[in-house]
């Protein structure tokens, strides 16, 4: 169902910038899941704002609070509701801005297509929508325990982190403000961060996800191929310009003497570039994939533009923004992953008759 | 709904490489629309095998045949179904892969998920199964005659089309066998496809997308967006392995100051790095995106590999195979973004009370 | 998509008998109606318990608290949540049946199919689920002012309502308790349902519902036709065990000649025992059908039952129950019907390019 | 999605009256399952007519073919694709009515829909849709050997099968042409047929459905109970006018103390008025639901009418035609509940994770 994540596993979510709450309804999650709310809560601190220098200021708790579904610790298989209160809403900083088109912001598209809009924070635009997603998929990461997810911040403008995953120690993302298991790569990128606020601008990045440990045999084709629905997901994060898997747009230059994975004997591959799935369906490798973020579009410097009757105007980021979306990024990449997962590998299970006999 | 194409407007297919036919059932395309049979036959022309010299020699006819919902040139609104039969279908070319698992392919992940397969051909895991998506395809485009696309290949290996698309002339994307605009380009790009076919070998290239005329307001926030929707369609396609849209990756490097699309009076933007996407919405500027492929892992060479048992095995690709898939990807790239153009653009017509009052 | 309500216009929900709260989400509900808040209140209070002597004397506020997709009295397009905080949840009640199996409970499926279940007060099979449909169908209401929908209850046990629909006055139905517009009959059936009640037990009965106004056009055939998803929806109602339309079961019983319904020259018909729908497509005429209800399951006398184990045991009814359910299902059935045609209506606005040519 | 049956395992299916086929398509049929294809073809032979004198003496072979989807005698899990070809389309039988409306007929309300409709027998209103049905249900079957379901025709007009199913020898069904096991009654229902099918007239009747062998635990509250989608299934049936399961209408007429179903120690119910569902799952015990059919429209008489223009206007039935419709409903009726059965019986796979762990 559009407008909707997941096509078996489902979350339908709510919830505007400035509103009241944001929230979401987890629909036929399995029964019989133990549920630690701690690591949900853990996963929504990492996506908090105001956890470090180089991310907004703004402050809120972000605390979930589950209303059904869960009983004795223990998921019912019944509607999983959750909500998460908006605490800090200074709503004037947004009045100067009802009538403004901001540029690279969608107040322009929401008003052609709607004929309204809640302008505060962007409403419905903003990226704090995501705390659902992250909220969906922390606990789907406790319906698959067995599943490692790691990504980190590969690229912030032009520093990356030139090692391939193989070589980074994923203990480490968190080490740092920006993400990066490589702490010499990190220290630029926070650098460059701490740079770029201080010039009221802001920069964009590249998240990688590696994904561990997925069973042979999850994803759908044809038209709900495992890559295909982590890309959907992924495109629909704000700020979210690309995605590619395995080889990616570097595969796109070599040959296929080059490219082919050979198989061992136990049908693992030598190489990888194919990124652990084929036709669609995942093949035991690890599967791994980089998402690109644009620079944030909120600014601290006079930009023109103009307001919703085509007069120009000057508008200037107030209040608190992130200088890069990259670091706040991880989690909800992680945790979008993990519930895209969930619902192919649900799906799975009545796909082969031999399963059930 | 899983394994289906688009949420409204959608279609169901069916279909392996080496069986009867393929074919397949567009449910919920309104009625009244008068379609021209011969435009969707030329689509399916271009997709078709034996065209040229730089793809697969396999011959096959791929004529479509209506069988409901089209009554006297118009649709009644009732499910379209539609049928397409395979003629050349050399399966004994196939016999010796049965029990073979080939580099780079689905037979593995197939068997493994399935616990069977129709190994003819790659049978459901075979790129054939597009021609049912430009069938489907190039029906949207009769829905929405005034939306432009163009489709045309800007990169095989490592020979790229350096113009940007607002200095090609689409007109002439036909023109040679490799679908690239820049007739200096393309016969670089074809004598490097040569080269390779004559290696026995296989490359990789990107196809870029530019869609005009798009009305403001297509996309569904928050899990519909229309850079979402078209990136689950493309890696949908056999052998994608990236899509960016807009600035895409390139745009992860650059800063706010730079990338923000500024408007002018009539809304338009000044400079358009958002790839006419805001917010998931349209904003009426150009929608350009670009899609990778790999190689095709087909290749005339002897490669090692495994049968279904572990078993070390030696397998030759024979048969007639494409050295390189992005001239005949280039009508699929653009049918396919119709479709999903289209289903957006009906359910569009329901998000607005004003615009039935 | 199932365990939701709706194709596109589309309802989630969550909420358990006794736990925090019930609440939903609505998908899809175009921007630009205004709402009336106190509208969407007077049909929960139609349906709130301890309205009435002849319902349970069990006390709710049942207070709707809407939290995002309303912005300045008008609906934004986006998701739409809404929240009602369970108050008086005498938890202890339930304790007792905690390992019980009630006779025509779900205790025993909900803990074979889930292998736990929050056995308070029924936990999810609650009824009081219903509270989250009224809240959905009383918003679609205002999506279709000129839609007029009438349910009222046509027999309590063997006391019937024997005047035809079109000799009732609905603006009487509030009258009454019973929720029946013919005074003479309501009075019969309130005292069936004081006396059933003084003896612990419970009836069933039947509601009608009369639909006026329905534009022609509504309903999709073949699989989602106007009747079906009425049936659907009806089905899904505790305690409800049958659906009828139009001419119903009496319908089975008729001739062809005494069925069918001849048209006047402006395409209404002389009669109407189809119901207002051919072909599963409104035709302009009143719809109207009728409901069956089961009497309660829960009576307060002692019943012979059995435990998780097998072991038999006496279980008792205890807290405060319907003795009939019919008058509180009256705005049940009516809101629920309100959300199908909308759903329906949104669908029809794509179905026909000329609507929108 | 609407316009398609079934939730997961969906079937979506195309063809016109007099078009040139019919058929659909089988999305997520599990693979491994062995197909006997006389077995599908004995159930399309049941719906066929011109199998005996009280039918419709239209000729069709009606010959299902597999396009897709099972190879060498198993399905894939890729999607099955089927074709089953119109051969007696005596268009010119309906030139008459091509701007008519007949009476309780779908002609007037898709023309207002849809602004065309193939009117050749009805095109797609035309019962002969259910055909696809048949074959998908077919399948289903297959996948569950274990259920037993047996429908037979309960009552044509008056005349009424007094024995509970309890006592009826379903082996005897189709020993007579009406379906009815009982002889007596099937000798009184097939004069009462030849009857009214001499008079020019048509009449109605009920089909019964008994479902043995159902697991406990099929069924998904709270939008997808069992009853809700085996209701919406049966009320998408041509002609179908109501449905009621367990106790029915007659339910609404009882105490709770007569209706509630007492737990035997393996907990079987010592009666079965729930018709065994509860809470909208299956709990072990028949499952059982009566469904009724109103008389065919098409009467071998002269009606008043009007055409398109609102003219008064004369028609009548010509062509061959069903006097009643119960005995062809009957494989139609136990084939939708096989795949409304199939469909809830592969999501109950997915709903609790201790099937999996």
């Amino acid at each position: 169902m559009f407008n909707s994540l997941g096509n078996l596993l489902n979350l339908t979510t709510f919830g505007e910038s400035h509103g009241i709450a944001y929230g979401g309804i987890i629909n036929n999650f399995p029964s019989g899941v133990e549920i630690n709310l701690e690591k949900i809560q853990y996963e929504l601190d990492r996506r908090k704002p105001g956890q470090s220098a180089i991310v907004t200021q703004r402050k809120e708790s972000d605390k979930v609070k589950f209303l059904s579904g869960i009983f004795e610790g223990k998921t019912t298989g019944t509607p999983i509701g959750f909500l998460i209160e908006n605490e800090n809403q200074k709503s004037k900083d947004y009045d100067h801005i009802a009538e403004m088109y901001r540029p690279s912001h969608a107040d322009f598209t929401y008003d052609q297509k709607f004929g309204i809009r809640d302008y505060r924070g962007g409403g419905k635009s903003s990226a704090r929508e995501t705390i659902n997603w992250v909220v969906a998929g922390a606990l789907a990461k406790q319906l698959l325990p067995e599943i490692e997810i790691n990504a980190y911040v590969s690229s912030v403008g032009d520093i990356f982190c030139e090692k391939p995953y193989q070589a980074l120690d994923f203990s480490k993302t968190e080490n740092n403000d920006v993400r990066c298991p490589d702490a010499e790569t990190a220290e630029r990128m926070i650098a460059r961060i701490k740079e770029i606020k201080k010039e009221g601008n802001t920069i964009g990045g590249t998240v990688t996800c590696v994904i561990k440990n997925v069973p042979v045999g999850i994803g759908e084709p044809v038209f709900s191929k495992l890559q295909a629905e982590l890309a959907k997901a992924m495109l629909n994060i704000n700020a979210c310009k690309g995605f590619e898997y395995g080889s990616g747009f570097c595969g796109a230059k070599m040959t296929g003497s080059e490219h082919n994975d050979s198989f061992n004997p136990d049908f693992s591959t030598k190489s990888n570039l194919s990124g652990g799935i084929q036709g669609g369906i995942s093949n035991g490798m690890d599967i791994y994939f980089r998402v690109a973020f644009k620079p944030v579009a909120t600014i601290l410097r006079p930009q023109e533009s103009v307001d919703k009757y085509g007069n120009p105007v000057i508008v200037e980021g107030k209040g608190r923004h992130d200088p890069c979306v990259v670091p706040r990024a991880v989690p909800i990449v992680e945790n979008l992953a993990a519930f895209v997962l969930a619902d192919l590998f649900l799906i799975n299970k009545t796909r082969n008759i031999n399963q059930f006999k």
